[in-house]
Formats: structure tokens, sequence, C-alpha cells
């Protein structure tokens, strides 16, 4: 996985840190968080929080306490072990688009299928770049609706042997989640002691977690399976139109959401999460790659750091409808800035389209082009005598050239990132090639991919198992 | 123009800065560097340095000597007040692409021509965030070659009220220059004074100063016109394939320049240039927005800064032939870390395409945007008790939006930074608008801010004398 050992890029003077402090301290305390889950409230308030019909006025002191319990760094284990990720400190790991009901190939938008998800999976396997497929790459609209979660567990632990994303539709769909994952790797003792699967717990913004995921967030914090706490923010819509009052909301919904996981389960592993973007305002739509959500994104990892948080923000978001170049600039317009920030765990990193309505089959190899790239860029140089080639210019003197130079041939094959969609090819040669666009590009590339693509051998009994539980729970649920 | 005053992204520590200058020490001491002009030699002999046949052998100390007495910021005025630019400090002024000798407009790439060059640089005047249509916007092959520098010169001065770059082809074409711009500006002692115009001064990379780009420079030295001495490094052809080598070059390249213009007038105003990107090592063509870039422009600008100069580098570089997504990343790949960075000229920062070979109606309008959006995310975020927004909390409550909340009001119309080229509509009405990509789009926009220009009121015998002295020019150069 990718250690990003560049500096951080940070923005917010003390006395600006200062000042959101206080503004979070005054949002917990004066307007609180509901949590619409009566176990959540009983342990709010058992831990000495005021409790009001389903709103909890919280105790800044009270929630650093609890975030002060939460590992600032852990290890999630993938069933290849060279595919493990570590979350938080330098480390950043990626995981693909998550959620989108339509898939776009070329010029084709259509419904998602479970054919769709597992093509998408294929190809977060087969790059490097990706330490996960994510969870939802997709929404298999085919298959029954109830049972689906366990046709994509099955799918993200049988096809790649990355890390994976837990379901969070409900309690029921995360103990399957969990259960599922039991059986990859052995017993529940093991995933207990190194987590193996990481959960998206969005909040029901402005300060409202909702029934359904903290359902989930207790199945998996009660199994210390990390949970991603994260508020959904669209400037505009789910918080007011200001940066700095989109971070105190962040950092108020945030918090508490990791104080609950420490109540269910003392030391249990939290991701400080952030979605954060704005909507366009004379419209009302979701905007993507914008300025705003660029700053709010560096900031975001700042904050994360002064509370001793791994944090997850960044992707490749883009609001186009079609992998061109709006799509281009505003899914580096995130990412770059993803890696200023460091991010310890990103979402959406490849295949987002169309404001996540879509999972983009082109999108995606674009994004993983962005990806390689900016995990080359932010690799520290050497700089060393070697490094400065002293002797290259001895051999080539004024107006000449490198390209035969000793110091050149040494070095010509890895000296720079080598493009695998990106095109330098002359005008002339572009012609005769074709005359393809990036996009067109990217579509012979991810059907390649396809093809090239070879499943991770897994041990027969374990599938076996994993097909057994698929079946038994599939009829369980009336499928 | 704009003024940057969000922090700078250094990537250098201080030993490596430490190594750096005694690489650029070593080089230029032991190998030298050639100037193609008599001139030149003579002046750095008569000031004790060691000259053999073209090289001078230079004394580090001597150079930074001569460095020191080059003005660390100034000013270049442009006839309309409004529009006069600040180099140096936190100033990023933005010149359009330089250069090209064809235009894509759509599907069709074609040679430039002189209503071309005119199209760009009304382009150039009617998008705020461009601070000069640059100089050679597209070489204009319909015109006859040794005068179509004055047609050049003379639409950049009546048809925008920006700066402009001279002409650097000859030292005939500078001083014709010079003179045009002393027509403008009334004098030889305004501009004198006050700066009105900057140049473009390449170094035929490496560590070599050719004789026609000398001339332009001891013509616009010697004027106070600033110049941009450039090292042109394409690593792999014009310098080693490693950064710390083409840094090391790039310094030892662009002081020696300055120096030189220091002699030629000490304190006359130079800009510390940079053109640094790498070859594709399989098919030697030029690639660019590539992460040896990125890391290169970072680095120059706190090598820049180390010396205490102003300094050129960035721009919105791509490989692609059209606009799409690859332009679009590629583009912001090297303009995001040109703000990072705090470029204080910014050369081709809208409608470079194809390794710069080509200028794009299209791309001119992504890059505007893209140039438009990452001015309004370097501007710091204000931190205050209004901007946390706690009253639009107390009014919208858990789970609400903010849509309509007071806060939001009154803050609506300019909240959000504005696109006029992305699109963040969604899939029903993207087609029903006939489903137009970026670049589609941009097509329609370009049209549009050409129809819609107004060209900025000029002086009727300023314009008359700049006619005269064309046509007189003209018919003396024998075209």
């Amino acid at each position: 996985m990718f250690v990003n050992k560049m500096p951080r890029y940070e923005i917010l003077s003390e006395d600006a840190v200062a000042t959101l402090d206080s503004g979070w301290r005054r949002l917990i305390t004066e307007i609180g968080v509901e949590f619409m889950d009566q176990r959540a409230l009983d342990l709010f308030a058992q831990a000495g929080q005021k409790v009001e019909d389903n709103t909890v006025f919280l105790d800044p002191d009270f929630v650093l306490e609890q975030v002060a319990k939460a590992p600032r760094e852990f290890d999630i284990q993938a069933r290849n072990p060279e595919h493990s990720v570590h979350i938080g400190g330098d480390s950043m790991a990626f995981g693909a688009v998550y959620g989108p009901p339509f898939v776009r190939e070329g010029e084709v938008r259509r419904d998602a299928t479970m054919a769709d998800f597992r093509n998408f999976t294929k190809l977060a396997q087969s790059f490097d770049a990706l330490d996960s497929a994510g969870g939802v790459i997709c929404e298999p609209n085919d298959t029954p609706l109830d049972s689906r979660h366990l046709d994509m567990i099955y799918a993200l632990q049988t096809l790649t042997d990355k890390i994976y994303m837990g379901n969070v539709v409900s309690g029921t769909n995360a103990a399957d989640t969990v259960k599922m994952t039991e059986i990859l790797f052995g017993s529940r003792e093991s995933i207990e002691q190194t987590p193996a699967t990481i959960s998206l717990i969005n909040c029901n913004s402005p300060l409202r977690w909702d029934d359904r995921m903290l359902e989930a967030q207790f199945e998996y914090s009660a199994a210390n399976q990390p949970v991603v706490l994260t508020p959904f923010l669209l400037m505009g819509a789910m918080s007011p139109v200001t940066i700095p009052a989109a971070l105190v909301q962040q950092i108020t919904e945030a918090l508490s959401g990791i104080a609950l996981s420490q109540l269910i389960r003392p030391g249990a592993p939290v991701v400080f999460g952030s979605f954060l973007s704005n909507i366009n305002m004379q419209s009302g739509s979701p905007t993507f790659g914008t300025p705003e959500s660029g700053i709010g994104l560096l900031c975001t990892g700042q904050i994360a750091r002064h509370f001793g948080l791994p944090f997850r923000t960044g992707g490749g978001l883009t609001s186009s409808q079609v992998a061109d170049a709006q799509a281009g600039y505003e899914a580096l317009m995130t990412m770059l800035p993803t890696f200023l920030a460091g991010a310890n765990w990103v979402m959406h990193s490849a295949g987002w389209l169309e404001g996540g309505l879509v999972a983009g089959y082109e999108k995606f190899i674009v994004d993983a082009e962005i990806l390689q790239m900016l995990q080359h860029e932010f690799t520290p140089l050497e700089i060393d005598e070697a490094s400065m080639a002293f002797d290259a210019h001895q051999e080539v003197g004024h107006g000449g050239h490198f390209l035969g130079a000793m110091h050149t041939m040494e070095r010509f094959r890895t000296c720079f990132y080598r493009p695998f969609l990106s095109s330098s090819d002359n005008y002339e040669r572009w012609m005769r090639n074709g005359s393809a666009d990036t996009n067109a590009r990217a579509g012979a590339i991810w059907k390649q991919r396809l093809e090239d693509y070879e499943q991770p051998p897994l041990d027969d009994a374990v599938r076996a198992e994993l097909e057994e539980y698929v079946v038994r729970r599939r009829a369980e649920l009336g499928d």
C-alpha cells in the first residue's frame, strides 16, 4: 500500500483551529445530536450525557475522553497478507467508487447489475494502486433486494484478495458481513484481533444518526471492525454555505459517532469521516471537484490530526456525465488535495461519475491513471551526488542531448512514471491509430483488463462454506 | 491580478537545497555555459570570468553578486492601469499559451492564422483570470515571416489593454517591440521607469544560450524590460533523467542568463524561468502534466525563493490531442502545483494542447475554468463567528436542510464558485440539452465569447502612430 512521506499541506492557523474548536463545542453542547436508536440513547444517558427525546446534548470534554480511547492507527487484514492495509499515520489506502445505482460504458448508461458489480470488483483487483474494491461498487439491481448483500460480499471475498467494506443497509446485513468475514478468516477471534473489513456509517446530516446506520455501527463496533463515521455534507443543503460552518458541523457529527463507538466497545477502531462538497445554489444540484471541496478536504486532514484520528476523505469525484475534460479536472481537483492532506482511507478512488449516481467503466480507468500518477508524484526525491549527474554533463557537453548518455542508459526503464492511458503520441501517429480520445482508449483498456483478469486462489473448503452460508441465508431472508 | 496568500508547499529539506547548491556551483564552474554572442562573452571576460571559445566558466559567487542586483519584485504597466501587474512576492500573473504553429477548433486541426491570433487575443482579453494574452499565442502562418511580429504586437496592443510579451525571434524584432511599446506608453522614459512588456528568453539546453535569443535579451535588458531566463528542459533529452540533475542544470542556466542581464544593465528586471518536463523514454516524445514535472515545479518555486528571485513556471500543459479527460487532468496536474508553488509569472495558462504544438480553442475555455477555480480555491478562508453559522443550526435543527435558512439566503449568490463550463446538470436535463460533453460545451462558449467581445478604447492618435510604424517597418523589412 501507499505510504505518503511527503509533507502535509496545512492551511489552518492555530487561531483558526481554536475558533473551530469553540464552534463544535458550542454546537454539540447546545444543539446536540440526534441518535435514532434507543440503545445509543441509553449508552449516552448511562455515561451521564443529557438526553431529551432522541437528542443527546454532549459534553465536549466527555466526547474527547471517548475519542482518546480510539486507536490512532490500526491494521486491516486482507486474505492475501500482501494486500493488508494500515489505516492512519502516513498510510493511504484506496477503495473504488461506492453506491452508484447506474453504470456507464461508453455511450450507454443503464441500471447496474451483478455482472457489473463483478466486473468492477475484478478491475479493482487488477490495479495495484487500489487497496480495495470498496463495498457497494454499484448497486446490483438485478438481484433480490434482501439478499444482494450476500452476493456482493461473496464477490468481494472471492474475486479479490484485498480488503473489502461491510454492508450497512441494516444490522442484519452487517451481522451477515461479520459472519462471512469470520468464515473467510477462520474465526471471530482472528477478525477481532485484526479487523478484516471496514464500513461506512453515514450521518443523516445535519446532526442526525439514523436507525439503520446505527444498527450496523453497533454490529461492527461490537465485533471490533472499523467504522468510518462520515458527516454527509453538501454545503447549502445539509450544512450552512460557509466552509467553517461545515467544518464545525463535521467535527460535531463525526466525534459524536466516534464517541458512540467507544461506548459500544472501548478501543473500537474508527475513522474520522468526511464527505464534503457543495450544491450549485442556482439549480440545487450537487457539485464535486469544487474549490470549496478542495479547501474543505485540506482542512479536514488538519482537523483529524488535531484529534489524533485517522481520517477518510477525497476520491475522484466529479459531476460530469461522461469521462471528459471536466471529469478529468474535477477528479484531480479532489484527488490531488487528498494526497496533500494525506487522507488515510480514500473511498471513490476509481469509477465515480455523475455525482456518484454512476459507476463509469471508462472513468474507472481514468481514475486509476490519476491515482498511479499521484502515488508516483508523492514519493520523496532522492537527492545525492549520483542523482545530480555531473558525469552526464561531462559526457554530453553544451547543446547536446542526453538520450544516449550512460547516466540515461542506466535509468531509462524506471526513471519516469509510465502511463498506461495517457497518450503522448504525435498527431500523425495518433491519427493513424484511429484518433481515439482518452475516453475511447479507456474503453479498450477496461475490456482488456477484464480479459486478462485472473481470480486469486482461495481454499476450496472456505469457498464452499461461504457459498453454503449465502444459500442458507438467502433462503432465510426469503429471496 | 491574483495574489496568493495561501501557504507555499515546500518539499525540499535544507540539506537538499544545500546539495543542489553544491551541484550548480560545480556545474557552472567546471562545465560552464556557452553564450553564442560576442558581446556577452566580452561582458563576462571584462567582469573577470574565464572565457574559452564560447564557453564562460563562471565563479558562483560572482554569479550570486549579479543576481543580487536584480529586483526581487517589480511592476509591469498595462495601458489600462487596472490591468497592470506585479511580478514577484505573492503575486501570480497569467498569460495564455505561447508558440503553437497549429490550432484546433473542435474536430479540425490546421495551420494557425493571423485571424486565430486575433481571436485568442480577444479571448484572453475577455477573461479576468488572465493577465495577458501572452506573446505568440499562435504562429500566424498566413502573414509574411519577417514582419509578422509587427502584426502580433499591434494586435496585442490594440485588441487587449493588458500586458503583453515581446518578440524574441531576433534583436530586430525585439527592438521593434520596444519601439512600439514606447509609442503605446508615450516615451522611452515611461517604459524604462516602469516596464511595459515581458519577454521569454529560452536557453538552448543543455548549457547554451543561442545568438538570436541573446540579441533579444540585449535589447530588452538595455531597455529595462523584464526577461524570463528559461532553461528548456525535457528530462531525458535536454537534461539528465533525474530531477535533481534537472534542477541543478536549471539553476546553472537561469542564473547564468540572469547574470548576463545584470552585466547589460545592473538592476534590469529578470525572472527565474522554468520549463521542466520529461520525455517518454520509450518513444522519445515530450510528455506534460507528469508527476516528474509536478515535483520539479514545486522544487523550482522553493529554489527561486532561495535566490530571492521572482519565478516563472507552470501552466495548463498536456500532451493530449484534444480537450478530453487527459487534457483536463494533465492541465490541472500542472496548474495546481503552480498555485502550490506560488509561481509569479505563468505562461501557457490557457489554450495549450498537443505538447504545445496546438493552440486549442476548446482547451482555452477548459483552462480558463481551471484557472478561475484555483484562484477561488487559493483564497484564504475567513473563520469567525458569523462563518460558523450557529444561528443557522438553531433555525434548521436536526435532519433538516439549509436551502432556505437566513444564513444561506444572505450568501447564496456569492458563497460558492460559479462555474461557466463545468456542468452539474442531472442526466435528464443533460440529455435534453443535447448531451454535450465538456469539449462541445467549450466550443459553444468560445464562439459566444468572441461574439460578445468589445475592443478596449485606445486614443486615435496613438493607434495611428502604431499603424504608421507597422506600415513603415514592414516596407523596410521587405515584406
